[in-house]
């Protein structure tokens, strides 16, 4: 065979033309491997001392596969993995390790194309010595996009010196049942508010490679991509919405709840590199077979030119739908699943091609897209590149300050911020615990890293005594009453008692797994996280005890719930004279939560989740559709807290007006991209500076479908210096205005159409 | 003008022609009235002592209005209507009041078009002096749709009796969620389950006007009608799907969940005379105002040919939707609602065509169908006529086999059958009331009608001292503990202990209520009927302190839940010797119970929906799609009795095994029509005759969507001899081996296929 001229390697040729050749000359096995990612990345290689040495596992795989197209989880250390601070890979040989396996792939195939490595990132890069972040059901409270922003470059930075390409980050999901156990993992309840979020998050990702739009295939690569990494986001979709709150479920929403609801946030990912797809079904529909959700929706509709990666196993369950699996390796390709993740589908592409199953066609067209993003990430040209150094200094500032950002403060009698006090008792079983900080998906955590809430708050006053007390254990009875007993009497013996109640997502490497990672023998004391799904929202073993005796010592309280998902909180706010929803705020959150109980930060997190009184109420999210019925005979329909609620120490700064740049606008107009501009007078009246998060709602009829109670189309986060008056102004377009009709298209409001922010509102009229 | 020949008067002629040529003569106001009905029937009339006369209510209204469409509950008599027994219509008089009525009806237009009755009837006629039947979630435990048939021919002839020509009855909506308040109206929670109750319900009703398939229009009026009497069934459609199960609230399954579950429930509907829409909106788009529903789905794909009624003032909900109420009624009349009820919306139609929001071809069409049913019915023709005599004592021996039938034992440690005891309590809030035991939309009861739980003890058993205390009540508090105290002084002063729990749907003339009829202030001790819904299936009030002090008696204790949806019962399990699940049983319950406890009957009711254990893990029903997902954390994921769950005083009939008539059937035959036989061979292993209820279901893969868990496809109830063997054979067809695929089409399973017998299969082969 004459060798011809290898367009693939000729880098100013469009990546199009370079892929088409590439293909051209690879065997069906060598392009299947492209689309498997068979591999545990961890037992790629073996610690010895401060040696890390690669193993057989790697070496035999290439010795029969010709190449890989992505490789997950070499740094990925837990107690899943069973990687620990002692077999894992320290972050000074991280990235020899990464180029090192490197070669091996280059060297399985006759091309040298690399495999991307990809690694789990869903609070900060899930490997030795990262950072960890809040949880995103806790930094959902910030409002504040360009802060996720900064957090998304700074584990970008993280990940990219490692040798990292592909960060798997959720984004997608959303909390519509608390009783999910991954609700910690949701940015919000409301797609429009996560979407602005996932904005944010894949541009600090991935940085100037944002190329939708354009079409980055007829493009050379681009010179200027400092870092070759790219997020892939989780989960593709309606993974939150799933009957009973059941983990990996069915969701049985029709396609207006979902184009209404999911709409935004598939949006809102078309500049990603790649979206997960999802483990449940949508009206029946597995997602990983699903083309109208894959295919015409994320990418016909909204542009979406990435990869589509499988969940781990997920085309394993696809399979147990069809009698047989190249039947539904077929199905998953032809709704544009590219790349595989554990399974034992697409590793026997070649036997279904070679069976007539499966048309080769469908395995070029994935190949060529998982190769594409090779070329496009720079990895294929230049796969051994020296990034930005990563500052992990001010990684850690952004870290705190978006903890500060995040906890809310729902109630306070005007005890904090507590300015002095010469006796305080921490109290609770997270008080003094590291890792239940932290949430699920996080490694294991050297000493000194990072300090408990105990820890913080002895070192914020440092002219008190404080004291620490367990009181109790998440859920398990162990040394009751004695734990209950010494709390009680350090809280007797104190001025204040700092309260933790709440949950736990910390696993412990006694636990048993899921082949996909997924908690299955679970821990007493974690009930919050991967497949930990719980029926009851109640404060957990003897919490609920300790809450109450604590309440009967008189002495003021201070709660602090630790938390991955929403528990009953009604007695804790009637008990409590301040209480602060901290969720698990990450390596920082003892710091911040100092900060903010002392008054050095105010507080300025305000829900992004409508709080239910019990899991009776279910579901409270705010954008259900208009309906009349009375509240329950046994309890109001209302949540217990509305999305939007958060307190700070001085009064909420006001909105006193909205004004809009139009009284009338045309359907046809805004349907040609007009805009409508809202201008809402924001007035603070504190002698301090002062942080306000405006929520923009819009409320209109469309002839057609049942109006949502509530529809929030946008939101800013504004600090007003003391006295501050401030115009600040929302651009509205026809997406603020308008709801999936009948056919299943968007149909504007017709008439009078309110905008409102904050209570205040003002009338234009759709004609 | 000359006066043609007058077609409509012929006979002869078929409906079609007769109603094309009176609707030739009509002005737009005459068809407008048909489309009408506004009035609420019991204010048309004012009792005075053994006299009824005719109010101005209706002569004003005939004196503007052209004639009556419908006319809505002359016989109602409940706290809603505030008729009482001193001011309702006796049974004697009720039929010569309708006629006054229709008099009146007739004369106020030119071509004396009478008014079609309409009545609620769903556990038999809310009218005085009515049988009252088991609730429908009750009845729907015997798996005996003939004898549901019964019931319905009995009710049928009871109001036929009285003059009325619609019953208003509830088979349509489904037990999908427990919290909600109408859940005591579904006959299960699944489809095909209540669509063959649906269809014997029908049958029952309407006895030989059974017109769908053939098009009853193309023919003239049959003579055999024996009654004109034609049953409306509610409610079209999902409305016990609804979000948190808030009463006519949003459903937002998809399409596909729909035809799943709910199309055979719109197939079971076309031979009815009319459907009522419901209250709910399917994904955002409202029953009234939905075309693909009404006229696509039930008229065009299921041949359903009757008339679509509004439910009351639903359509002033829907017009919330429409910036101008015309478009609403536009949409109404589009989507196929023919007949109004209560609102302000078709009453204005006259002005709505006058101003072109509403083309006069959509009334006409509308008033063509009411117009058609008159006649198909014979009122038309023969307005007066006598129907047959009505048998009261007949039908109460109907409702006493059914409520025994109806009756659920779900543990039995031996204590039953109960044949003796020196000394019997009999406790609890509803053990001597006698309308907790009948549920929502009830008459008022005469005294001495029938027997209280408590009275029927009493009868069973005459050699015993029968004794009875409250305990507390359903809800309140009031004279606590003294009632406490008390029933536990007589519990421990006898030998066994027949205690009620459960829940209450009896309204009282004190409470206020909705346009609609439903329960806008709830009474302390209602906490189940229509709009009161509940967050908690907790046992109310003083409940489960009187079952814990009970139990602490050391007594053993058979429990009766008398409910109108699942409460919790895990420790009501635990606590008692035998549990029967009585629901709200109608007015034989206290003697069915009697006759049960004591043996003389034997238990046979099986459970229609699964039984949760707790509003937490909802939802629970058995046709969910299959997720591999385990427990939650906290709780099973499994309902705590399943659906077919139920006991009896010997042992289970055991199905030995299963035989197919096929190994092999084709696809293609399938579609044309094949049908499989499976042959269950069931045996009695007692020495007395017992029954068994068999529950048929298939399990197979479509190589497209998600298989359902559980897919219940036909049942028998069969009563054997002693130690009798006998084969029981089902007729399956396609239906029964389908799932609705990604394009919304029945999709038929492929490959093998498992039929299933309670507990043992058999395969065959779709290719």
């Amino acid at each position: 065979m004459s060798k011809v001229k290898e367009k693939f390697r000729d880098r100013a040729l469009p990546i199009r033309t370079r892929v088409n050749d590439l293909l051209s000359r690879m065997t069906l096995e060598e392009k299947v491997a492209q689309l498997r990612q068979d591999l545990y990345g961890w037992k790629c290689y073996q610690r010895d001392g401060d040696e890390v040495a690669l193993t057989p596992y790697l070496t035999d795989y290439l010795a029969k596969t010709p190449g890989i197209g992505c490789l997950y989880g070499v740094f990925r250390a837990d107690p899943w993995s069973q990687v620990t601070d002692e077999t894992g890979i320290p972050s000074a040989l991280s990235r020899d390790t990464a180029f090192r396996i490197q070669k091996q792939v280059m060297a399985a195939n006759r091309f040298g194309i690399p495999a991307l490595f990809v690694e789990e990132a869903p609070h900060g890069h899930q490997a030795l010595g990262s950072v960890s972040y809040p949880i995103n059901i806790g930094k959902g409270n910030s409002y504040d996009p360009a802060l996720m922003e900064q957090m998304a470059t700074q584990i970008r930075h993280e990940m990219a010196a490692k040798g990292v390409h592909i960060a798997l980050v959720s984004t997608m999901d959303l909390a519509r049942d608390p009783r999910w156990g991954r609700t910690e993992e949701c940015l919000s309840e409301d797609g429009v508010i996560a979407a602005k979020y996932t904005e944010a998050i894949v541009k600090g990702f991935q940085g100037d490679l944002i190329y939708a739009g354009e079409d980055f295939l007829d493009q050379p690569v681009a010179t200027h991509t400092t870092a070759q990494m790219g997020v892939v986001l989780k989960h593709v979709i309606g993974q939150g919405d799933t009957l009973g709150g059941h983990n990996s479920g069915s969701s049985i929403i029709g396609r207006r709840e979902l184009l209404d609801i999911y709409g935004p946030l598939l949006h809102a990912a078309r500049n990603a590199v790649g979206v997960m797809a999802a483990y449940n079904d949508i009206d029946g529909v597995p997602c990983h077979g699903n083309p109208w959700l894959l295919t015409d929706l994320l990418r016909k509709q909204n542009g979406f030119q990435g990869l589509i990666m499988a969940d781990g196993s997920a085309l394993d369950r696809l399979a147990t739908n069809y009698t047989q699996p190249g039947l539904a390796a077929r199905q998953a390709l032809t709704a544009g699943v590219e790349e595989s993740l554990w399974d034992e589908l697409y590793p026997h592409l070649v036997e279904y091609v070679t069976a007539g199953l499966v048309p080769e066609a469908l395995v070029d067209q994935a190949a060529f897209k998982i190769l594409a993003i090779k070329f496009l990430l720079g990895v294929f040209d230049d796969p051994f590149k020296t990034p930005a150094a990563f500052d992990e200094t001010h990684a850690q500032s952004v870290n705190l300050e978006l903890a500060e950002e995040s906890i809310t403060m729902v109630k306070n009698t005007g005890i904090l911020p507590l300015k002095t006090a010469a006796k305080i008792a921490v109290i609770g079983p997270s008080a003094d615990n590291r890792y239940d900080l932290l949430g699920d998906y996080t490694a294991p955590q050297t000493a000194g890293q990072h300090s408990t809430i105990y820890q913080a708050i002895k070192a914020q006053y440092p002219a008190s005594d404080v004291r620490y007390a367990k009181g109790c254990a998440i859920r398990d009875h162990e040394h009751q009453p004695q734990l209950l007993n010494e709390a009680v009497a350090l809280a007797q013996a104190s001025d204040v008692v700092i309260l933790t109640l709440g949950g736990s997502s910390t696993r412990n490497f006694g636990m048993r797994f899921g082949k996909n990672g997924a908690v299955s023998s679970k821990g007493i004391n974690m009930d919050s996280g991967e497949n930990v799904d719980l029926a009851s929202l109640a404060l957990g073993g003897e919490q609920p005890a300790l809450l109450e005796a604590l309440a009967k010592t008189g002495k003021p309280m201070i709660t602090i719930m630790v938390e991955g998902r929403p528990h009953e909180l009604e007695q804790v706010l009637a008990k409590s004279a301040a209480v602060l929803l901290a969720w698990y705020p990450g390596q920082r959150g003892g710091d911040a939560l100092a900060a903010l109980i002392s008054g050095q930060v105010a507080p300025s997190g305000h829900l992004n989740i409508s709080y239910p009184r019990s899991a009776g109420q279910l579901p409270v999210y705010h954008n259900q559709r208009r309906n009349p019925a009375p509240d329950y005979y046994d309890e109001a329909k209302s949540p217990l807290l509305t999305l939007g609620t958060g307190l700070s120490y001085g009064e909420t700064p006001v909105v006193e007006r909205i004004q809009l740049d139009q009284t009338t606008v045309s359907k046809v107009t805004l349907q040609d991209g007009a805009k409508l501009q809202a201008m809402a007078l924001v007035h603070n009246p504190n002698d301090t500076a002062a942080t306000a998060v405006l929520l923009v709602a819009t409320n209109g009829l469309t002839n057609n479908v049942v109006p949502r109670a509530s529809h929030v189309v946008d939101f800013k986060r504004v600090t007003l210096a003391a006295h501050e008056q401030r115009q600040v102004t929302f651009t509205l377009e026809a997406t603020a205005f308008q709801q999936t009709d009948f056919n299943y298209q968007p149909r504007l409001f017709e008439g009078p159409v309110t905008v409102s922010v904050n209570g205040q509102s003002a009338v234009f009229t759709i004609q």
